[in-house]
């Protein structure tokens, strides 16, 4: 709804003007965009947003609007006629969509004119984490539902308009099996769901009347809402005298009624029991009500008998943890006419970045198919399946493991080559299919919500020796740190 | 960036379909908005969003690639046709933006044709629920940071592309002073700020010639990043070695360092002690790193030297909080010809909502001019203020209180009449003046961030007396309840 201005933060033109400045505007540079810390303290994240972030590239300009508010804040000449002939020319490469992600790897690398590659970092992290935000979260409370259907209805409570459309497509991505949003069904292809109103039964005089009409027009995939009064002592058996009148003599069935309020758990079994007695056991029971994967997973624990979970605002928040850390930091710069790889050293250890234009490589267990860990590696490094791989964690370098009879996948694929789209941008169906396959290649111990195990993501030695060299290079030795003195 | 799909949910058209099926469209109708909880725990939240609902309600239309894809859903003839002739004729009542606003009470009024106030649902709360909660959340900060300046910068975690700028856009009503976010800064009209980036930094061979260079083409309002290898052993003697080098000969001041790592509190200040050594005592410290106002009030707490925070992800998601749940009832429908209050409800108590067409009244002491109460009215109801006016709880009954010397101001303001827009559209600046001013009018505890008191929201005697009413004729006496038998 809004304007199509490029979200840009202003300090990257002033950034981009300096290096025109300078002369500088086409080094070569190398940016990745990596992650610090997986939402919900889970064991990994699913990568979403990257067809958004291919159509925004395919489409880069800056409008005359952008052009003319930047020369009123003294961006003038050559860099306003750079702007304004402004051509992507970058390559990219990205973790597909749907793939499981883990802290401290690439997932997006971009490689071009640093003037370029520096102008893209905040759109394209805005897109890049919150979808990822999104897909991560809906997986979880898709796990959650052992198999149930969950649908995503918290268009009111997203962030915002695309909030509310992306964060549907991201939600399907990872595994939801519809949403409420029309918006996002019609760009998006998802299937939509649509149950009644508490307004609609609000309009009539009495429930019993409301229900009756509506079953009349939507005789077919009808969702009756049943708390609007007192679901147990009105809204369940008027929806049973309703199916009766008004569905029966026409030979349909009824599709299934809606809960959202009260307690769940003992209200679902009730109503299966009162469906059930009176005929309607192929009925479906759906409940929404700040539901997340804790209260889902609890729920069935106690035996609710409910078909499908509706999830509102703590999906497309991801309420619990709604903020997903993606950070873009240049690896290698042309300094002096020579590329060279580039860190920052924080005082906080997370933030410290790995240097080098680098490849990312899955392991995966040829007999069980099982992903056994990440190896980030030098560009130019290869890892050979027909040897036995040699793991080490690369802060307890003590930490060793030698691994045999593994397959390694490259996880970094072309998306864009000078500035073109070389990328086969699959359906969202597609997506949503490899990423339940891949989820599946996960061991169970990764999977689990609560203090899963830490799946590994190592350097290789050649990598690892970089990065302390670089590290050492730029703080000295012994004479590091901003403690107390 | 999105194509401009109108944000609506599946159900919103099925009900409208039903409506017109029933000859029953043109039927008046009367929605609330109102919130249930108040953002982490806090005394009150801020409204806004309003303009941009505005901008929305007067560009309302149905598109073709909308309507096709409803006619494949099913949706043809007389409801294709309504839809593509659709032309808003609703009243709409809202309290102004930038006002200070309480749980139950109803913030924005939609009175007109059935079909159209259930239509618009889903956008009016996506719009008012999130720029509500992060002025909310801005408003807080902002306090935290007692006079110190606050700039927002969270765009890149942002939940999607209008997340960062109407969250830049709320941040600004609820008392920030800048944003990093160019789109926003644009449309907005809202001062920009612009930190130096790490990544230019790491494109040059060291710190000091990185500066250097920036200085030179910076030199006015120039901010250096110090924490990009060792804040206290390398940045800040770099930058005040640029300082020297760079600025003093051509008789310029540098404005701010910015530290984005590490103990800030600590960091603030050896970075204060060594400026002021070297005689930049007028260059001011930013700080940012994951901030928000509990950071924020103990860092102050602690002494820290701190002019300016930017502040980023915990801010434009509300990260401790990041839904408002704003819901939209319906209060009064004409049913069998006959205007009837309606009413909703539910197990959860809160969900009960209030019925009839309402008037909200603020009640301000003549004397102090804070702000006393909030009244909920019939309609056609006022609150004379030359008389004593009796508060009554409207769930302790017994609590009661009567206040004298007041003045009583409405808080719903026309904003459409018969679909045309009758308000007048404030500046944002103006808008974030009158929040700062209305803000000043609650009292000390309504402010406090731990344990708040609890405003009074009342309903006026006649009001609650209709209430109770409506409860009883929807339940009955003494056999409501979904509890255990």
């Amino acid at each position: 709804m809004l304007s199509g201005a490029f979200l840009t933060e202003f300090y990257e033109y002033v950034t981009a003007d300096g290096l025109l400045s300078s002369n500088a505007e086409d080094n070569l540079a190398v940016f990745d965009v990596f992650f610090r810390d997986i939402p919900d303290n889970g064991g990994f994240a699913i990568a979403a947003g990257l067809d958004t972030l291919v159509e925004h590239l395919c489409n880069l300009k800056f409008s005359d609007e952008e052009l003319s508010f930047l020369e009123g804040k003294g961006f003038k000449g050559r860099f306003s006629d750079y702007l304004r002939n402004f051509k992507f020319s970058c390559d990219v490469w990205a973790i597909p969509e749907g793939t499981p992600i883990f802290p401290g790897e690439p997932i997006i690398k971009v490689k071009g004119p640093v003037i370029q590659a520096q102008l893209i970092e905040t759109f394209l992290l805005n897109t890049i984490n919150f979808q990822t935000l999104i897909a991560t979260k809906a997986n979880r409370v898709v796990r959650a539902a052992q198999g149930r259907s969950v649908v995503e209805v918290g268009a009111r409570r997203a962030h915002g308009y695309d909030a509310a459309v992306l964060g549907a497509r991201a939600a399907f991505i990872g595994g939801i099996d519809g949403t409420s949003n029309f918006a996002a069904a019609m760009k998006h292809n998802i299937p939509v769901i649509s149950p009644m109103t508490h307004s609609w039964v609000q309009m009539f005089e009495s429930e019993n009347e409301a229900f009756s009409v509506y079953l009349r027009e939507h005789s077919k995939d009808a969702i009756l809402i049943v708390d609007t009064y007192d679901t147990l002592r009105s809204g369940i058996p008027n929806a049973i005298k309703a199916f009766d009148n008004i569905l029966m003599p026409i030979g349909k069935r009824p599709k299934a009624i809606m809960i959202d309020s009260g307690d769940m758990t003992y209200l679902s079994k009730r109503a299966r029991r009162m469906l059930d007695l009176a005929g309607y056991a192929d009925c479906g029971i759906i409940v929404s009500n700040s539901l997340d994967e804790s209260l889902i997973r609890d729920m069935l624990v106690q035996g609710a008998k409910i078909d499908s979970f509706a999830v509102g605002e703590k999906l497309i928040t991801s309420q619990s943890s709604p903020v997903f850390n993606g950070v873009y930091k240049i690896c290698e710069a042309q300094i002096n006419k020579k590329i060279q790889p580039t860190i920052m050293v924080s005082d906080n250890v997370t933030k410290i970045t790995t240097p080098c234009d680098k490849k990312l490589w899955r392991l995966f267990d040829m007999e069980t198919g099982k992903a056994i860990a990440d190896v980030l590696t030098l560009n130019e490094e290869t890892i050979d399946s027909s040897k036995p791989f040699q793991l080490f964690d690369p802060i307890f370098t003590w930490k060793r493991k030698l691994v045999e009879g593994f397959v390694a996948r490259e996880l970094l694929v072309p998306v864009f080559k000078n500035g073109e789209c070389v990328y086969r941008r699959p359906a969202l169906k597609e997506i949503r299919n490899y990423c339940l396959e891949q989820v599946s290649t996960l061991w169970e111990e990764v999977l689990r919500f609560e203090n899963p195990h830490a799946y590994y993501v190592d350097l290789s030695e050649r990598l690892w020796k970089e990065k302390q060299r670089l590290i050492e290079y730029r703080v000295g030795k012994g004479n590091y740190g901003n403690g107390q003195d």
